[in-house]
């Protein structure tokens, strides 16, 4: 059950943007599982990759793929992720961008490949050269919702949405979708998400509007601490919409589209940790009066990643001792513990070293029986603050991740 | 269930070293959550604390007291972590070695003190008084495994070993006790572990024996990643054997003694892993061809604190795609995919950056189905090489955290 999370119901079509699904058969059941995603010609394509040292496959060709040529198509698996498969992982993903190219007309170097789903199984490449056909002939401009459902693997529900806003007059759209539940710890990308927009943008600018995004919101999300091999990230900027090209990144065009993609990215973010794996609540934790953002970070993810904070938040219980036993373990330089606050959202826990002297159980166990819970932790070493969203470990974390493969 | 351990039914007694015991009601259960451990005049003591920057009160007066003066008694609680108590914790935690000190009629700064048990509850401090007489009065050599249950919190079962050697033509006893099974990732020393020996010791040779021992048993586990407030080891030489003082770290006898010290601990080590909350499985971590031992430990820790690794172990899942995944994300700079091998057991799982053409899911499945398990890592970079001990992670490691203090 995801927290306070449902699927799109409509996400308004990107112009110059079409995408089309087929059943490839790498999953037991009958549904899509492979999407292609066609950009515009002239359209700019911005893409950031898992910084894990075992990448898969697809990561290694889509980076070589995008340095060489403008890509025209995106193509994505389900169900299996091609990492952890050696030479013959790398042929099969030059075998799908060829039959990409083949069906399309265009270069196989125009062709970025995206998988996810199980690692160190073979991709059945024949299952998907099968399958090109048909996700090419349906290819359309409305295909959004339909493909935010074949990228699911663990995923209890699809995840997308719309923004849009005016530059030069004319009305702009962005729209994303995402996947991923588990095995999220983002490190510069997040498993796999698709933003576009029918803006006219410059490479550069796109590449910085992508960065910006990603790292307020991809990259300030974890389930379990762990970063896939196949985490990718692809902003898509078709320029249907005919505006004038945004190449200046501190133009009032590119605040404004700045704003609406940090939004769509922020919202997908958000929404992998509402469904992730099991989780039952959704966490926010703000770390505050840092020296750096290192150290900010370090406090942040040491509670977002400890297995006893995490299951009190399932339990419900205000056990703040276990957040207070995190931030001290965060290896931070002469924390000075009577400088520290923690609050639990208006709630303060800790002051002065020990339990706050006006805290009350009855008071942190209001907070803790909520769906949503910001722990805000305030170091008082200085103005450096950051925030991550997380989720709880529950009995299902275990359940999907002890059956899942299996 | 532990993996593979059992409870000791005999340990041997420690000339010099006598344990006491009393039920303080820290506990709902009647049963005895107090321990007093006496040691012969002239008994050297040494001692490592947890590196938590949030220690807990008994932490912080046990350094001040070993620092200042030559301790004659430990104080043990279980059942009250005295963490995250402020001043008033403090004050709980000198008035309870005053007690001592009143009852056995030494200085309060020769009684090091103790706690284990929930974070951020202050010691009920009127208890523990009211309980140091009887404790004191049932004080006996025969004590250690009446003192090893008492030490318990979630530990299932009492963990306690002793060994044997020859030091001048005399036999040297040294015999150990430890409790822990959850928030175990000590960092410098383990949750509470007391071993004793005989033997007479100068205070620089029992200084770095502890070391060393400790470097290569609890400094080597974890089972959730988290460092307790309340970590601590101590090592106590009574003397009463009467050998020549060992004051020559490089002697033979020292030598002699380390060997049995360190198999007492490595012994006591295991068993928390054994007992580790929710533990189905006991994983050994080996890390090999390391550049350093920081890259192996690196490695190691990254892939014993994987959720997604441990649920796969539970699983009894051959996913060692998870594995691989871990490797990848653990930060090594350069690291050269085709250059690392992965094992289970003796079964080579993954080799020139894939999975090894040889490899069979049966024999695969055979390791997983084991309830002990090795992990070994090749990494192809030079000669460092390391071992970590941990556990799987179960539905009860979620349950236990979930409704623990609850």
């Amino acid at each position: 059950m995801a927290v306070k999370l449902t699927a799109p119901t409509h996400l308004i079509a990107v112009a110059g943007i079409r995408l089309g699904m087929a059943s490839a058969g790498f999953k037991q059941t009958e549904r899509p599982d492979l999407v292609l995603i066609e950009m515009a010609e002239g359209s700019t394509c911005a893409a950031m990759f898992t910084q894990n040292a075992f990448c898969a496959a697809p990561v290694l060709v889509a980076r070589d793929h995008l340095a060489d040529n403008s890509p025209r198509y995106l193509l994505i698996n389900s169900g299996n992720a091609n990492a952890g498969t050696g030479k013959q992982g790398l042929a099969a993903t030059q075998a799908s961008c060829e039959a990409v190219a083949v069906q399309a007309g265009c270069s196989a170097s125009q062709v970025l490949p995206f998988s996810t789903g199980v690692i160190g199984e073979l991709l059945p490449i024949d299952k998907l050269q099968a399958a090109v056909p048909a996700a090419h002939a349906n290819l359309s401009e409305e295909g959004w919702l339909g493909a935010a459902s074949a990228i699911m693997t663990t995923d209890t529900l699809a995840k997308g949405i719309s923004e849009q806003c005016t530059i030069d007059g004319k009305t702009i759209t962005v729209t994303g979708m995402a996947k991923g539940s588990g095995m999220i710890r983002p490190n510069m990308a997040t498993m796999l998400a698709y933003v576009a927009t029918d803006a006219a943008v410059s490479q550069t600018v796109l590449d910085a509007c992508l960065n910006k995004a990603v790292n307020q919101s991809f990259n300030r999300i974890t389930v379990d601490g762990d970063t896939s091999t196949n985490d990718a990230c692809v902003l898509m900027a078709s320029g249907v919409a005919a505006n004038t090209v945004i190449d200046n990144e501190n133009s009032e065009a590119a605040v404004t589209l700045f704003a609406a993609v940090e939004k769509v990215c922020a919202f997908l973010a958000q929404a992998i940790i509402r469904d992730g794996e099991g989780a039952t609540k959704f966490i926010t934790i703000d770390v505050e009066g840092g020296a750096d953002n290192s150290e900010c970070e370090s406090v942040a993810y040491t509670i977002a990643h400890s297995p006893l904070v995490k299951t009190a938040f399932f339990a419900a219980d205000p056990n703040w001792g276990r957040i207070l036993a995190a931030v001290g373990r965060a290896g931070l330089l002469n924390l000075d513990l009577n400088a520290i606050t923690i609050y639990l959202d208006d709630v303060c826990i800790v002051r002065d070293g020990g339990r706050a002297e006006d805290y009350t159980e009855a008071a942190g166990q209001k907070v803790m029986d909520q769906e949503e819970i910001t722990v805000r932790v305030v170091l008082g070493r200085g103005n450096a603050s950051t925030r991550v969203w997380t989720c709880d470990l529950s009995y299902d974390y275990v359940r999907i991740n002890a059956e899942y493969r299996t």
